[in-house]
């Protein structure tokens, strides 16, 4: 079909363009017939233009516009004219003009949509995901699109200013499923054998570093086999990142420029640096997450001194276990109702809490249940090292370590929420540091990786490695946005003796680590530098930057929590050849 | 361990900076001992840096530098010095300085490596692919890596001014096997499922014109399980690129601006645009390739009309049957021996000629074996339609029109190489143009997509679908540089019927279509604009770029051609376990 091809965008005309003679191709987004002249809305990515036809102009062409509806792909050329000021409007930037039609192509007509193409649709997100070609033609998602290439440029130019070198690494790699599980490949040309996808370009970028390349970034695919959670897929991207001859500092101040970059040409906001740093230990104490949303206070006090020699059992027997009581002031909440602070205390059980402990304070004294083990005195103490104020309620917790504290740092986001704390305006980037190298698995009866196999543990803490691993912390860190995890990474062991010494913690054997890890500790022979990197979670990062509730709004072709595609209908069946070709059948 | 940082890479000292102290950190290139006194060159990824430890400054010190080999990773910190005049070294840009060492930290022991870390490495590829991260410390792979590096960017800056949005397209996705073989991933969660590694995102970008995206751009992983030949991977790179509201123009001057940049950035060339082009035809019936190297002559000259009623009857049937007689001359290969010529047609046989005709143009006369047949005056008016000079040779075949030419186009190119033709120097970018639609399967007995099923045939050849599909010419391009296909495109259907008669006359039934590609022909109901588009082979690109023979030198860890990682022993065997939860099993 011969068309005459666009000399304007949907988006560009403006007052100053009157008088020209113009064409625009797009998608029909409305059409109204007011009184005999056909009004119609035209759409591309770049915008929306308003078309008119009027019968007394061109009777042919005003009963062929009459046809159109929504959707349909045309050519429209015609005249630009200004609007009247009253007809004038101010929420289309190209509110100021119109077009007098005086040819029309319909490069297509298109059947009715599932769902009309606006911003504010509702039709459920398996209809929507099913057209996923007609979802992402609201101006909403294209957006969001428009913000990640944003995104992946930015990126691409800082690093290459900094001098780092892009490298693409392979997809078909080898299985080495310490982690998570991996998605595996089979061969056609080697009987039995498989692949896998990268669950992270790990081990190649501690080879590049093997290999000099000094300093190594790529935006690239990652695979993991996990039955889903909401914001996680299957397939999703992170910016890969590792530099040579590099401590901790350098690695921050690397990915603070960028993150500065991203919020300055992103959203025009000036982000501080250096971010404020917080080491495990202390985000944990503070705010019960190795992810903190500092937005809001709502830190946590420990009152275990305080307790420990009290006549309530519960208390005194978790310190003597060696555990803690904690809590935290929630500002002007006294007004509870026993039946609100029931629902509270259920839903602390629900998080694994034995119970829950509350404090009212009012005007001239404590108020709570376990008064009449502890004795006002120490209810009293507490509030005083708490700083509460009257009107305030205090929640305490007790229990081992972590538990107290992960039930605390999930309350205190209940309450957070609840008072409206979470600060959208807010943009808190932050810093934890110093994770534990290991973690005692209970099920598999062994230490395993906080952050993986390779991160360095603190030179400081290389004794521990002997006398105990659990106490020893780790060259690792993560870097924190409102709470979201949105990047990771370590200095990495260099060292062929010390990466075997941490598999065997690891309780992967010589045997093992041989076959799973032999090229890289080999590579380790000859001259690995010290080096150190980091990964960032580009989907939420772009799912953060865009005020998204959901990676799928920021991925082009998302995948259900089942991991399927709505649109096309895979994973699919395929013909018996292909897996005879492959040597394997189904079971 | 703790040591300097640096301050500087091994590749920026210059005299200018005489009297420094500075710090290096980067792998012993070489160490020398000359009467006492010890030279060592330190390189990194920015150049090489030579290092100088005297005894009489310190001995301690001195003594640590005698024990350094080779690929030892360091750190060395000391005063820069200018060289005097002699000892200047004009080939090293640090070659005006050296560093009197007065502090060393040896970072990490290297074994002796396997091989020598120079660019005039003489181990065996397997061995260099096996010790890739020693292989790619060579400053001629890490000068390609840098190149390639710039051609990314040089990419997406192009791209992303000219408005084209980067997205990226899934690489879990539907199997439909109708060009070369999936690489198949099991599902965990759907039992008996499988998707398929990406063969190309042909069928997604169409769907994001659909989806009102417009210009779409991404450098992207494919994937291909084929029986690889010596330039394949079965992983490879592709810049993607569609485009709406466009013609085959559109996409050539796009294309023509990104090659320029490539040449003018990475080479410092400035090459002609537009780019010649060349219909299929033309291509073969001059070339007998549709990707000819255009770098030297030797153009083919069809004889048909001159020997169909000659007594020569091998041609004369040939003619008969339609097919056609045609040849190049050899320019001055008069001289070639009677045992030359045999073996010029044994190759010509070996190509699958039924024969190769040869005629010596002498001073006074011509000279051929079929003289008897066809007399002398029948060779005059070959030699003169074809304008051959004294001392040339005529190479003539004589088959079917596709194989005549064909088996021409390699003896061309043969001939080409022995007379030392082909220029590196020149850099001949053209396009190759109406593609024929289909060709015949002789062993599948049906018509297959030259292109692939979603190009669109030229208008005015739609009629030819129902008369002589065979005929129809398709609006597909290629881009061709010194005789290789470096990109390919075409203007895609988007029109729901037309599509659906080119899957008919693909042989692809109304049910396998809607099977296979239900999702696409259900997105052209909803309003597909007219578009099209071109892929690009980057690896390739890259090695005509960086002036390799192989894209295993442009690729960080390739493949072998039986798609095996030499490094990791990649494909290997897994676990039982991981093949009981994707429910399949080795047969």
């Amino acid at each position: 079909m011969r068309y005459n091809k666009r000399t304007h965008t949907c988006g560009e005309l403006r007052a100053s363009d009157a008088g020209k003679h113009v064409t625009l191709t797009g998608w029909v987004d409305f059409q109204r017939d007011l009184g005999g002249v056909i009004f119609i809305v035209v759409r591309d990515r770049y915008g929306k233009t308003q078309v008119v036809f009027n019968p007394q102009n061109n009777s042919q062409l005003h009963q062929q516009a009459a046809g159109l509806r929504s959707e349909d792909v045309i050519s429209v050329s015609g005249k630009v004219n200004n609007r009247p000021d009253g007809m004038i409007n101010p929420n289309m930037p190209t509110g100021e003009i119109d077009i007098t039609a005086e040819e029309l192509t319909i490069l297509t007509k298109a059947d009715v949509p599932p769902f009309a193409v606006t911003d504010d649709v509702n039709a459920s997100e398996e209809l929507r995901l099913q057209y996923r070609y007609l979802d992402l033609r609201r101006p909403a998602l294209q957006k969001n699109f428009l913000t990640r290439h944003q995104m992946y440029q930015i990126t691409r130019k800082y690093y290459d200013e900094l001098n780092f070198i892009e490298i693409e690494t392979p997809i078909l790699m080898k299985s080495t499923p310490e982690g998570a599980r991996d998605y595996l490949v089979p061969s056609r040309v080697h009987h039995g054998k498989f692949y896998a996808l990268p669950q992270s370009p790990q081990t190649y970028k501690q080879l590049l570093m093997v290999a000099g390349m000094d300093r190594y970034f790529q935006i690239v695919k990652c695979f993991r086999d996990e039955d889903l959670r909401a914001d996680r897929q299957p397939e999703f991207t992170q910016i890969d990142v590792e530099m040579s001859f590099v401590d901790e500092e350098d690695i921050y101040q690397v990915t603070e420029g960028l993150m500065k970059r991203f919020f300055k040409e992103i959203k025009g906001i000036d982000v501080q640096i250096p971010f404020p740093r917080l080491t495990y230990k202390e985000a944990i104490e503070t705010y019960g997450s190795d992810k903190p949303d500092t937005r809001f206070d709502l830190k946590f006090t420990n009152v275990s001194e305080l307790v420990q020699d009290s006549g309530f059992k519960v208390f005194a027997d978790v310190v003597k276990k060696g555990g803690v009581v904690a809590g935290f002031v929630a500002p002007q909440c006294a007004n509870y109702s026993r039946s609100q602070l029931d629902l509270l205390t259920d839903l602390a059980k629900k998080m694994g809490a034995g119970g829950l402990v509350w404090m009212k304070v009012t005007a001239d004294s404590v108020e709570s249940p376990i008064e009449k083990f502890i004795g006002k005195e120490v209810l009293l103490s507490i509030k005083n090292k708490m700083q509460a104020n009257v009107g305030d309620l205090i929640l305490l917790i007790s229990d081992y370590w972590m538990k107290t504290y992960t039930i605390l740092g999930n309350l205190r986001l209940e309450i957070g929420k609840r008072l409206n704390l979470l600060d959208d305006s807010k943009n808190n980037l932050l810093w934890v540091t110093d994770f534990p190298m290991f973690e005692y698995d209970e099920n598999e009866k062994r230490y395993i990786a906080v952050h993986h196999p390779f991160t360095s543990p603190k030179l400081e803490d290389l004794g521990l490695l002997d006398s105990d691993p659990s106490k020893a912390r780790a060259r690792a860190y993560d870097l924190v946005l409102n709470g979201n995890e949105i990047a990771g990474g370590s200095i990495r062991i260099h060292d062929r003796t010390l990466q075997s010494k941490v598999f065997t913690l690891l309780g992967i054997d010589e045997e093992h680590a041989k076959k799973k890890f032999g090229f890289l500790l080999e590579a380790f022979r000859f001259g690995a530098p010290p080096h150190g990197g980091i990964a960032y979670g580009f989907d939420r990062i772009c799912m953060l930057m865009t005020g998204e509730k959901s990676i799928r709004d920021v991925i082009a072709f998302p995948k259900t929590t089942s991991a399927m595609s709505l649109m096309d209908e895979s994973p699919s069946e395929v013909d018996e050849a292909q897996l005879k070709e492959l040597h394997i059948k189904i079971v």
